[in-house]
């Protein structure tokens, strides 16, 4: 087999075998494909595309590039969620404690974050002794045990997609769906999800902006699950504004306690119960959705879903006194309204400039160098369809700098005010199994 | 400008302006753009085409890439002539002597073969004591004085083709049309051509199968030719079986020499005096094809093209005394005849296995670092149309060796013998203009 006959397959438009693709990728992660052929590979595929068998395939083969995380050690359907990406997007951090409480097993690997904020790891680590590294048999005990932990994602974990992904960064192949659904499932597969609930974004702070998009990208990866043996719901949320109303890392953290206290950002707390609630169903631990859902309300209700998030922090080596006193976590030395000028209605958040503006405070990072202020974010005190009055403040900045003239423009830019109440946004657009 | 957006440009089907295909092959040549950015941007080029003006500003900045030959010392109007390449052309060798012998410059650079045979140099180098490298002074003064010098390519002609080229190469993205029109122009424009013959081939022996191909590629040279103000004109002719009788290196120096002598194979006769004859009228010689057909038909009767050719070979050292006594051109050891199994006419021809056999004797290079025999090569006893009879020999193989027999199953192969005589094939599809 050569690379060059199967570029020229994929350019005159036919499908690849499993056999065909399986050698792209071993030969590509072992460096006998060069970069130069990948890339015309990779352009052929966004502008041909590819069938959802030859999807799967391709998954599979970066799944199996690198370590497969075995999980058989812990009992129960490992179920794993994971977003599409958007600001202020928590939902990881609810949804962990909460379905752990329902006996679930939460045996998560996470990434770290590059824009916006941090990754859910970064968030975990803004709590004081935070610990993301166990060994292989710590982290299985501990989820045999109190049912949660969430580590590092293992260096070796789909080196495939990562060098592919680096690669598609640089040539304009990122958004092509089959790249982008063998990605995010390969990385899942290969961390030994048997079961996946992914959360596909839509609006100005996602990587999708319509509801037909992110249909497709959540058919195809349903399709790949389906395929491969991993039962997968994809569920469409709203991204148009910021998910909740805090933007960084340790203010995420006490937003997510407010959640699991029950009295949290209402409509936070509804994608989180319903994300809850589908891996609920995968689990196993009930038969229908609306079941699963009055449970994750209950687990709330009841406090169970805190004090499994207690347990979790503590058996991670953190500080569980987080919980009833956020003030433990880092704060930021400096505290900046944002002031609205005019008086009218939230028309619009535009959620993708307001988490670069979170991004230059400090709290993400635009080079994979940069260091993280677990300290330094955003609240917003305005959301769509909120009233505001002109000298009113839409928005917080905890900064631990004097200057944030950057980031206050980009949030009043990002702000529209109107003059009559908009209809209220929708939060869930379709699931998809 | 950042390449990736340019890259993006193409992927969404965009035209990119002169001065992006200026950016990206002056960076690319430079080392500042990655292999792996332009092979993405070919295989976007490839599936989505170029407008004639973006083929027009990428011949430029190609040409531009690296020495543009200045020929503004020689007078009159210096017409090139290029052929897409086929088995057993030797049209160069011929027309040379013949325009030159009109009065039109003749100031040629000419590049190695890697294939069936050599190319235009290694065939003038099959004559005992050619020399191909003349100072840019001596090469002037020779064309200045007796209207015809060839030479090899500078080394920094078209580099940003040379290194494009090779990765196009090994990425399957060969054989697009603006890829294949720039490369081929943008050569000829750096060496210096005001006015360019094309010969488009087409058939079993050449890149191009169908006329219809032959003459979008046709069409979009004689395009670019104008919007850079370089007057071209295509020919397309057959290829379906090899041109004339010889394939090889001297053994073409020969055929070329009877053409000229008026005694050659008719059809690389005709091919030749319409080619030469387009070249006249563009070096401005005479005002239509016709009369120009006329006196390159007078110039070979009268002898003056082969006189010109005696003067050429020893103004660049070669021993003139081989048009008189070809048997002076080196000859192979041992020859062998290639017997018909059958009784009935030659059907078919295919050229390139034609071409592959005289390539396993020795006749050409498969790869850069290959030697090649200049003695060895094969004459075509038998050609379309042909009565054979069983047991007849239909092609002479000259060998330095003496087992032959993968060549010789290789001619065997490419002959079709069939029971009627096929219809004569055209020479000269189509001329574009």
């Amino acid at each position: 087999m050569r690379m060059v006959d199967l570029i020229h397959k994929k350019r005159v438009g036919e499908a690849l075998t499993e056999e065909e693709i399986t050698f792209i990728i071993g030969e590509y992660t072992a460096g006998h494909v060069p970069d130069y052929q990948m890339s015309a590979f990779l352009m052929a595929t966004f502008l041909n595309g590819m069938t959802d068998e030859e999807t799967s395939f391709l998954t599979l083969a970066m799944a199996g590039s690198g370590e497969m995380i075995d999980l058989s050690a812990i009992a129960g359907v490992k179920v794993d969620k994971h977003s599409t990406g958007g600001v202020g997007d928590k939902v990881s951090l609810i949804v962990a404690p909460v379905v752990a409480s329902l006996g679930i097993p939460v045996a998560k690997m996470s990434g770290r974050g590059l824009g916006h904020t941090g990754g859910t790891l970064d968030k975990l680590e803004s709590i004081p002794g935070f610990q993301i590294e166990l060994s292989k048999e710590a982290f299985i005990e501990a989820v045999n045990t109190i049912k949660i932990a969430i580590v590092g994602q293992s260096g070796n974990l789909a080196p495939a997609d990562k060098k592919i992904y680096a690669l598609r960064d640089v040539t304009a192949t990122v958004d092509s769906i089959p790249l982008i659904a063998s990605s995010i499932m390969s990385k899942k597969i290969a961390s030994g999800a048997e079961a996946i609930v992914l959360d596909v974004k839509i609006g100005s702070g996602a990587f999708m902006k319509t509801v037909e998009d992110a249909r497709v990208l959540a058919r195809t990866m349903v399709d790949i699950g389906t395929r491969l043996n991993r039962k997968t719901i994809a569920m469409i949320t709203d991204m148009d504004q910021p998910l909740g109303r805090e933007i960084g890392n340790a203010n995420e953290i006490r937003e997510s306690i407010e959640v699991l206290r029950g009295t949290g950002d209402k409509e936070l707390t509804e994608v989180a119960i319903s994300v809850a609630a589908y891996m609920a169903v995968l689990g196993k631990a009930f038969a229908t959705f609306d079941e699963a859902h009055d449970a994750v309300k209950g687990i709330i209700a009841q406090g169970q879903a805190l004090e499994t998030l207690r347990r979790f922090i503590a058996s991670q080596g953190g500080d569980a006194r987080v919980v009833d006193q956020p003030e433990l976590l880092p704060t930021a030395q400096f505290h900046y309204e944002v002031i609205a000028g005019q008086t009218g209605f939230v028309g619009e958040i535009h959620a993708e400039q307001i988490g670069i503006a979170a991004m230059v405070l400090g709290a993400g990072r635009a080079k994979k160098e940069d260091q993280i202020d677990y300290a330094v974010g955003l609240t917003l005190n305005k959301k769509i369809g909120d009233p505001v009055q002109a000298g009113e403040s839409i928005c917080t900045i905890h900064a631990n700098r004097t200057d944030v003239s950057e980031a206050q423009a980009m949030i009043l830019d990002a702000y529209k005010i109107v003059p009559s109440q908009p209809a209220p946004k929708q939060l869930i657009y379709d699931v998809i199994e």
